[in-house]
């Protein structure tokens, strides 16, 4: 009888395979984890340094920032209070992979940590493809980008599990139509979990720091 | 006596000859032809928008659009006074290339036209690591994405001809220290052009309209 035997293995199905294996080490030591993807400068690492210091004394936080070039993410988590902060340059590539993050996690002894936020490479487009293990993939819109980025990224915003609003203090500067983005996003994924919040002025950052809490002490 | 024979074919040397057979067809009709990259919401369509009641009666424009989904900014590109404006959807790529802008080119009489301006997908990595065969690369960044960009992306902003500085009347409400970006732009691209502007009150889009002039007159 014949075997079929494949000989190129799906790239997708490897990194999938890797965020699993991933996944389970995070969970074997109790740990809530996070992937925060966004577009370049819609604030995933003003968002880490603004929320940090809400977290101090209620979750020990280790961050893992993914950028093209430089550590200057990681020293900013640092300073803002992560216990842990761990810079993965990806040499050029446009997102961070579940290897990439292994090679992170490696670095950390997990144990000591309540919650884990990974900070992808700032792209609206190929971080969404790629799994990594963590729990949950939250993505940062911010209203400068235009009220259109739902329905011109329409796989990203498909499939995130949560949504955060950012630069809510930039409405009255900028034409965004706050009701034809939630359209946009209500088709693509309803009821999404939505954090509109300004990391500027701290308006709504406390209800983004509850989900966070009450997610890891599950 | 042994030859060698390549079998593999290194694809983005394949896309670059790609470029090149576009190049010649478009420079065989006389037109001047830019690439438009950004992240997203950086402000190209905006721009387009803007650019192109000012460059009437003295300017025919085409404008190719590439998008992952919709044909928004193709829509706002005729409605703004494009000669013509064809939508590419990737169909989740996250760049053009230049087999795409082919496939264009073809619907179009280059003759009729002085201007080609491509509009790529909104992505500050990827885009830049795929010649179109256009005559000059202009990147679009915005002021509420950071001081830090250059630093970030150094690729992106190493390989661009002219760099448009977006939402300049945004400086007022965020924390944008222009001679740190500046600092940055020189050190990758010393010398480039750069135009301060803001598609939202007009300033400064004079002098950006003149530069593409004095190019497609040339």
């Amino acid at each position: 009888m014949p075997t079929n035997i494949p000989v190129v293995e799906n790239i997708l199905n490897a990194n999938d395979r890797l965020a699993q294996e991933n996944q389970a080490r995070i969970d074997a030591a109790g740990v809530f984890s996070i992937n925060i993807i966004a577009s370049p400068g819609a604030g995933k690492t003003s968002l880490i340094e603004q929320t940090l210091p809400l977290l101090k004394d209620k979750l020990r936080v280790a961050v893992v920032d993914g950028d093209i070039a430089t550590s200057i993410d990681a020293d900013r988590a640092a300073q803002a209070g992560a216990l842990a902060s761990i810079q993965v340059n990806t040499g050029g590539d446009c997102h961070l992979d579940a290897v990439m993050l292994r090679g992170a996690l490696e670095q950390l002894d997990l144990t000591q940590f309540d919650l884990l936020i990974v900070e992808n490479v700032g792209n609206l487009v190929c971080p969404a493809n790629f799994k990594l293990g963590t729990h949950k993939t939250v993505l940062v819109a911010s209203v400068p980008e235009g009220d259109d980025k739902p329905y011109k990224y329409p796989g990203t915003y498909r499939g995130v599990d949560a949504l955060i609003i950012n630069k809510v203090d930039l409405l009255p500067y900028v034409n965004f139509r706050m009701d034809y983005f939630q359209q946009g996003v209500q088709v693509l994924n309803p009821g999404v979990t939505t954090f509109p919040l300004s990391c500027r002025t701290g308006e709504g950052l406390a209800a983004w720091v509850g989900w966070l809490v009450q997610n890891a002490k599950k």
